[in-house]
């Protein structure tokens, strides 16, 4: 693996949109026990459920610790590798790579990692393991690595809809927890120059209450070039109205960087989502603290969906629009079929589907 | 990576001799301070010249621990794979799986291994990193698995011929730290029904004050298939002489697997090497004891190399026998390249190239 300092763009590397085809994908065996109930082990059966679904479409390795390989390999099916790497949490979409291609070759970005905040309002300390791993998967995937990682970026925060388009939002990118030296214009130049688009699409704000300072992955995704899926709710009531009503007239101004104008597709939120006081009970306190607090809002959203080879797989909560959302995308992603997973001990851990997958596009 | 419990002949699988194509080869980054010199600084100099002379003709992997990940990468061609594993030592001869292939797929047999000697004569307490370790890297190298856990065996205690012979010693498989409650017939059974070969050449005894029990490895090796080197030396008052002339005499009374007489090479040892107080106090004491003594003799032998596609590297010792040696195989191996290192620095680690370095057999 070379160590490349360099950037993708000037290489002629850029990102390809979710929905393009495959080689792979990454994910990381939960552990954390003050982020995953019961020492992880009501999330593990969510996580090895979602494993095998991906893994009928794409080869799937899966990073375990080494005190958690031996039953990482039991649950998970013979057919998914994998391999023994350290980490403070389980976010593939944020600690793995940033793949980039030429069509040909596969490169991934190591950007800065510093757990949604750093000392400003991160969420967990310290985090060197998870700041190691992505260029540590480069290295796995004998892919060139670039060196971004004095800027501070969680594949959470982005989307892009391979056609020089990005989506993220300002509550994240903008916020004092990542890179506060530099100004908007200056990251708008980072993401172009390293993912190979030519427009930003900036929403102000993610999902009420998520921890992550509202990422773009649980709010908005592209489906299409051009194409979006909104979280939505019509209750006016709900402090979520009036952020996804902001991004809904942001989008319906904007083009995209063809010159389209976005076509937003808005996707049902499931009723609020509260953590009980049981499931309080099931999480280690970080620090002499409590994680959770019993009846806090999770920050549930069918967005955080995962776009396979062959499959949209999408979190279910147990709700009335779970049937509605997997109509919605399955009417979106024709050639795809939609797959529902009981998803609330994923959601427990501060993310979903999208958030602990990270994809391998597939090069010639 | 399917976990399977049939013996591999029985599936059509054999083990290819070192001799055969590879297409890579795996090695374990030192670390131990008990076993190498200064924290291991010494020997890393050593392991990184091998790895790189190796990585002209075949793809290395090189395992890391997790706080080691970094030097590791750091001192390493960029064209060397480096992969986070724990482990315990350095000795990917007798930790790594042996591949056995049926000529178009490879598998790997995970054999029981307990620190050569267990609790009876061991060397380090625990070792359960080690054992860990072949059954990680045929899911890394995503290869099924054999599972012989049952049965203890090390890498550097057995050669083969690629064409049914097999080299061992009675001090090391017939030892009491190893499989004490089979009889010698028993283990040739699993040795054929594993390795696929169908006959087995007892030499007695490895090398004077081999702490491995007598690998083979440094001994006596194939250079083709009827063809060894033996450790030899003319020295009658050397402890040596007669374990080399007991070797020499069975292998000039033994047919191989195809009725073939067996062809014996005398490679000349280097005069005794011993090592030094200064060498003693870079060693961390284990347990409270040293675990090595001033003027303590070393099981140095040019048999312990390493063949490559391209090369054959060969310990150097600082010895007038150097060269030697290095003609001898040369003419051994008329398609190969000899690369000497300077391998003091390995061999206070307790081995030599042969038993840091594991090939994987190259299949269509």
């Amino acid at each position: 693996m070379e160590i490349l300092h360099s950037k993708p763009v000037e290489d002629g590397f850029s990102m390809p949109a979710e929905f393009s085809p495959h080689s792979g994908c990454i994910l990381i065996w939960p552990h954390r026990r003050d982020s995953w109930q019961n020492g992880a082990y009501a999330a593990r059966t969510a996580f090895a459920e979602l494993i095998s679904i991906i893994s009928r479409s794409e080869k799937v390795t899966v990073c375990a610790r080494f005190e958690d390989y031996d039953e990482a390999r039991r649950l998970l099916p013979a057919g998914v590798r994998v391999v023994e790497m350290s980490s403070d949490d389980s976010w593939a979409r944020d600690v793995a790579p940033t793949f980039v291609t030429n069509g040909k070759k596969l490169r991934g970005i190591d950007w800065g990692f510093n757990a949604w905040g750093g000392l400003y309002d991160g969420l967990y300390f310290p985090w060197d393991k998870d700041n190691k791993m992505a260029r540590k998967l480069c290295d796995l995937f004998m892919a060139d690595c670039y060196d971004l990682r004095d800027f501070i970026l969680e594949g959470g925060s982005i989307h892009t809809d391979g056609e020089g388009t990005l989506l993220t939002t300002e509550e994240c990118l903008l916020g004092k927890g990542r890179n506060p030296q530099l100004s908007r214009q200056q990251i708008e130049q980072k993401l172009c120059s390293c993912l190979g688009v030519s427009k930003v699409i900036w929403l102000k704000r993610g999902i009420y209450n998520d921890e992550t300072n509202g990422h773009i992955d649980n709010i908005c995704a592209f489906t299409a070039p051009g194409e979006v899926v909104l979280a939505w709710t019509d209750d006016k009531d709900d402090p979520q109205y009036e952020i996804s009503k902001e991004c809904l007239d942001i989008l319906e101004s904007s083009c995209d960087a063809r010159g389209r104008r976005i076509r937003v597709h808005k996707l049902p939120l499931p009723r609020p989502v509260h953590i009980t006081e049981e499931e309080c009970q099931g999480l280690d306190n970080m620090d002499g603290e409590p994680t959770r607090t019993p009846g806090e809002r999770l920050a549930a959203s069918y967005v955080n969906f995962y776009i396979s080879n062959e499959n949209v797989i999408v979190p279910f909560f147990g709700d009335e629009n779970d049937k509605k959302a997997a109509e919605i995308l399955g009417s979106l992603f024709p050639g795809r079929e939609v797959a529902g997973i009981s998803a609330r001990d994923i959601l427990i851990g501060g993310g979903n589907i999208h958030c602990i997958t990270q994809q391998i596009p597939a090069v010639e």
